[in-house]
């Protein structure tokens, strides 16, 4: 069995936050929005259907205590979910707090515009506050 | 206990597939791509971790058997997964079939150009077939 290795294209810009069990979960460093992914640690899975039963199971859990955490941190409009994975085909799901007004409100964020990267201090602080959240 | 009622937004140009336990799958009208939603019928649901931890996990279930029977009907690149819902607020997961070179590839298909309708025929056995690879 190989080895699971994350595709360097989703934590390059991306700050590991926790592994929470199957998943990392990563901070992606885009101020306009906060904008969270999962990346289930096994290899050479690009669809969801492809995880066995139990790890969709888990998939779905860590999904949605992470959608929830974010929700009550951001105490944004809307959490939007998705698996696309066009680009980058190594399973990863985004998990992101959406607001009226927002870069592309009501549109979708991937593939638009550049990313605005956050000051430092601000995104390690909002790494440890989703954290903090996850645990409580 | 409110009765649950499908958003018209969600049901016009949506083909009724059938209502697979939990959800309605329904197949959108536009042959751009091969575009499903399935419907929690669950009223005032906006965020699927509002659901139970039960239908959370039916949920799953019947995301991802319909997900690889889009991808057996299709034998697309990609499958792609969201509950966005910006615009209609009713919980709702698009599974699409995506293919290199699609009106939007590798881009999303939310808030994109303007539907081509199918022809009726096209219609019917389109979600006849995806039907049947429900059931096999």
């Amino acid at each position: 069995m190989e080895r699971f290795e994350p595709d360097a294209r989703l934590t390059r810009n991306a700050t590991l936050i926790a592994n929470i069990g199957l998943c990392q979960l990563r901070l992606v460093d885009d101020s306009r929005w906060t904008w969270l992914t999962l990346i289930p640690q096994r290899p050479d899975i690009s669809e969801i259907f492809e995880l066995t039963p139990l790890d969709q199971t888990m998939l779905t859990f860590e999904t949605n205590l992470v959608a929830s955490s974010l929700k009550s941190v951001t105490q944004c409009t809307k959490i939007n979910v998705a698996a696309i994975g066009n680009i980058v085909r190594q399973l990863h799901v985004h998990v992101v707090a959406r607001n009226e007004g927002d870069a592309n409100w009501p549109g979708p964020i991937w593939g638009y515009g550049e990313a605005v990267p956050y000051e430092e201090v601000v995104r390690k602080r909002l790494a440890d506050t989703i954290l903090k959240a996850l645990s409580t």
